[in-house]
C-alpha cells in the first residue's frame, strides 16, 4: 500500500492507510500500547495490541498499515496537528532496528549538556525542539533571499579559500594549498564588493571562518554569513534602510511560517514600533550616561552593558526591541569602511542592536581606488595582498554599501538560545569538529 | 533627479530622465559622440555632443539626464532590448573615473586567453557574454531549490570544515585548526545523510573541495555542490526519477529566464524527447562495442569515448541529449553505494550523461548500520574516523538515496563552454586563488 503522510491522515478517517516514521515514544497500558510515529509532516499517536510491538523501541523506522479514527471528543489533543484523530495499527512492519538510546528522547524538551547534545548531534538533531532551530534558520535565510531577490538583487556564490586575510588579524585557519598556504576567508566582503561591479545588486549566502581563539558563547569557528551588498546608492542611510527592510522582512516571515516553532521556545519575535530607531554611537552614550550615571562618553564602542542599556531605553522610549546605532569610530572599523565627510573620525557605519546584543554591522565602503589604498596604508594593510580587489576600484565601482546577517546569530536571538552552538546544525569551534577533537589520533 | 532604471525608460519616450551607469563604448562621429550606458537592467545609447563627453572612457560610472527619444524605423537595434530608443544627454555627471582598460571590452566577444581573464576577474565579469554565464549560473541553482522545494524537500547549511577524509582518496586539503589538523570537506555528502534522519528530504547548496593534483579543463579545487538526499524511498529507480526531474526543471527554467544569455552563446538547452532513455553499463558497453567493434565489455567505467558514443546513441535512437546509465561495479563506487540485492558485485547507482560528458552521479545508499561497517571494511576505511556519521544509521536511518550536480559543471554543458573555470565566478585551481600563486611571497 503506498505511504501516507501523518499530517494528510486528517483528511482520511474512516480510511485504512500506511504510514511510515520514526517511533518517538511508546507508552504502555497494560495490553495496550500507545506509538507515537513522526515522520517529515508530524506526529501521530497509534494504538497497538502491546504483543504486536514488544520489540519496538524509540527511533525505530518502522511502517504501520491501521485505519484512522476520530478521539473522542475529551480525548483531543490540541497541542498535535494530528490531535484529533489516532491510528488503529492492523499491521506493523520495521525497516530499520535503533540502537539503544543514550538517553530519553521523548520529552517535551530535550535536557541534556551541551557537550553531550553535540556529541550525539544526529540523535539529538531528530527531537522536535531542535530540529525547530533550524525550521527556523532555513525560514531567515529564505526571507533574506526573498526579500532582496524582490529589490532587484542577484544572488552569487562566494569562493572560501582565499590568498590573505580578509580584514586582517590573526584570527585565520591556513589551508595547505598545493605546496602554497591559502586561508579560509573571514567573509565575503572583498568578493561581495567586486560583484557591485557585476550586478549592481548583489547578496550570497556565504561560508565565514574565525580562528577565535577563545571558547565563547557566541562565536562560532565555521558560520553562514548573510552578505548583500548594492551600488548606486545617493544617500549612506539607505544602507541601513535596506538592512531594516530585510530584518522586518525575516520577522514577518518567521511569524508566518514558524509559529508552532516560535510557542516551542515560548517566545515571539522581536516587537518593533514603524521605524527603527537610528541614532549616532555619541548620543546613544549621552543616553546612557544620563541613565546610569557611567562615564562612557569617548569609548570607541558600546560595552556589553552599554548594549543593553541602550535596546532598553528604545524598548521604553520607541517600543522597539531593536535599534539601530550609528558613526562608529575610523579607528575601530575595517580599512573599506567610509568616513563621514562631515567628521572623518566617523564612519558612515552601523551596527544593529536588538534584544541586548548586536546583531549585525553594515555601512558604507569607500569605492574612490585612491581613498581606498590610503585607508589601507593607515590601517597598516598591505595592498599587495589584495589585487584582484583593488581592481574593482581601479576600473570604477559607484557608491555603495551593504551589511552582513550572520544565520546563526539570528537564530538565535530570536528564539532566546543561549549558545550560537545550538543555532549550528555542526558546529565548529576550538575544541570541536562533529567530535571533540582532543579525542582523535594525530 | 531621481535615477531610471535603463530598462525602463522604453516607457519614458518624450521624459527627461536620470540614468546611472557604466560607460560600456564610445563611439565618435565628428562632433557627436555615442556612449553605450549599461546598469543592471540593460543597455541604452546615448546621443551626445563630442565636447561634453570628451573626458568619458570606458568603465566610467556616470550619471545622464536626458531626454528619451524614439529612433527612427530604419535605425531600430533589434538586438537591443531598449533598440527602439535612445537618450539625448543634457547633463552627464562623472562619479567614478576609471583607469584605462588593459584590453578592449566593447566587442560582442571577449577574445582574451583563458590566464588574462582570470587576472582581470573584477573586469572581465562586467563584460556582457562573461555575465551572462552567472545569471544562468543563479537560474540554475533557484530551479535546483525551488524543484526540491515543491517536493517537500528542506535546504541545510552543511559544514565544510571536516575531521577527516570524506569518502577517502589523498585530494583533500589540510587546514592548521588551532593545534590540530582538519581538512575541506570533499563534498556534503555524509551530512545530507544525517539531516535524512531529521527532515528525511533534504538539500544543501554547498561547498566542496578538490585537491585535484593536476590542471584539466573539468575540474576546480572548489565548486559549489547542488546535493540532495530523500528517505523512505521504496525502490532505488526513485533515485534516478528525481534526478531526471530536476535536470528538467533547470532546463526548463534556464530556457524561460535565460533567453538572451543563451542567445548570446548560440546555444539550447539539451533537447530531450520524454523520459529519459536509462540502460545498465553492461547494456550500454554491448552497444558501444555493437556501434565501434571496440572490446568495451567488462571495463569497469565508460571512457570519454564511450560517453560520447553512448550519447550519440541516446540520440539517434531516442532524440535525447541525456542519457542515465546505472549499474556501475561496486568495485569503484564509494563505500555507501548501495550493492544490488540480485547482483552484489554492481551498485543502485548512476551517472547522468549528457553532450558526451558525465554531468553528475547518484544512486541509493547503504542505510543498515553493520551492512554500513562491513563496506568500509571492505573499502579500507576507518570507523573511527566517521563516528558522528555512523550515529545516524546507529539511531535508525531509512532506506535512502540521492545525488549532487556540480553546479559550474552543469551552466558549462549547458552553455557549451570549454573550461569550467569559465563557469567559476572566482576559480581556484593549482596554479590559482584570485592572482597566480607562483606571484605570491611566501
Amino acid at each position: 500500500m503506498e505511504r501516507t503522510l501523518i499530517l494528510d491522515c486528517n483528511n482520511k478517517v474512516g480510511q485504512e492507510i500506511r504510514v511510515c516514521g520514526w517511533v518517538q515514544t511508546r507508552r504502555d497500558h497494560g495490553k495496550i500500547a500507545f506509538l507515537d510515529l513522526m515522520d517529515r509532516s508530524g506526529i501521530i499517536q497509534v494504538f497497538c495490541r502491546g504483543e504486536d510491538v514488544k520489540e519496538i523501541h524509540p527511533q525505530d523506522v518502522i511502517c504501520i498499515t491501521g485505519l484512522v479514527n476520530s478521539r473522542p471528543e475529551n480525548l483531543i489533543n490540541s497541542n498535535l496537528a494530528t490531535g484529533k484523530i489516532e491510528l488503529h495499527a492492523k499491521q506493523i512492519e520495521v525497516l530499520v532496528k535503533a540502537a539503544e538510546l543514550p538517553f530519553d528522547m521523548g520529552g517535551k524538551d530535550l535536557d541534556l549538556q551541551l557537550p553531550t547534545l553535540l556529541d550525539h548531534r544526529p540523535l539529538t538533531l531528530r527531537h522536535p525542539k531542535v530540529k525547530a532551530i533550524f525550521k527556523v534558520q532555513e525560514v531567515v535565510i529564505d526571507a533574506f533571499r526573498k526579500a532582496l531577490t524582490e529589490k532587484d538583487f542577484i544572488e552569487f556564490q562566494a569562493p572560501t579559500i582565499v590568498p590573505a586575510a580578509t580584514e586582517g588579524g590573526a584570527e585565520i585557519f591556513p589551508v595547505d594549498y598545493y605546496q602554497y598556504k591559502a586561508y579560509l576567508g573571514q567573509s565575503p566582503q572583498l568578493y561581495k564588493q567586486i560583484m557591485v561591479g557585476v550586478f549592481e545588486r548583489v547578496f550570497t549566502v556565504g561560508r565565514a571562518y574565525r580562528a577565535e581563539p577563545s571558547v565563547t558563547t557566541r562565536h562560532l569557528s565555521e558560520y553562514i554569513s548573510l552578505d548583500c551588498e548594492f551600488g548606486f546608492i545617493e544617500s549612506w542611510s539607505e544602507v541601513p534602510d535596506l538592512a531594516e527592510d530585510v530584518i522586518k522582512r525575516i520577522f514577518s516571515e518567521v511569524e508566518k511560517r514558524c509559529g508552532r516553532e516560535l510557542e516551542l521556545y515560548g517566545v515571539g519575535v522581536p516587537q518593533i514600533a514603524g521605524k527603527l530607531p537610528r541614532i549616532k554611537l555619541t548620543e546613544a552614550q549621552q543616553i546612557i550616561k544620563t541613565r546610569t550615571g557611567r562615564e562612557v562618553i569617548g569609548e570607541p564602542d558600546l560595552s556589553p552593558e552599554d548594549e543593553r542599556e541602550i535596546t532598553e531605553w528604545a524598548k521604553e522610549k520607541h517600543g522597539s526591541e531593536l535599534i539601530i546605532i550609528t558613526h562608529y569610530p575610523t579607528s575601530k572599523r575595517p580599512f573599506y569602511t567610509y568616513p563621514d565627510p562631515e567628521d572623518p573620525e566617523h564612519t558612515l557605519s552601523f551596527d544593529l542592536i536588538g534584544r541586548g546584543v548586536e546583531w549585525f554591522t553594515g555601512g558604507q565602503r569607500i569605492n574612490d581606488h585612491q581613498q581606498l589604498l590610503e585607508s589601507m596604508k593607515k590601517k597598516g594593510v598591505n595592498p599587495e595582498n589584495f589585487q584582484l580587489y583593488l581592481q574593482a576600484f581601479q576600473y570604477g565601482l559607484p557608491p555603495e554599501g551593504g551589511f552582513a546577517i550572520g544565520a546563526e546569530r539570528v537564530t538565535m536571538h530570536i528564539l532566546g538560545l543561549s549558545n550560537i552552538r545550538e543555532a549550528s546544525l555542526f558546529p565548529r569551534d576550538m575544541e570541536r569538529v562533529d567530535v571533540r577533537l582532543s579525542t582523535i589520533k594525530k
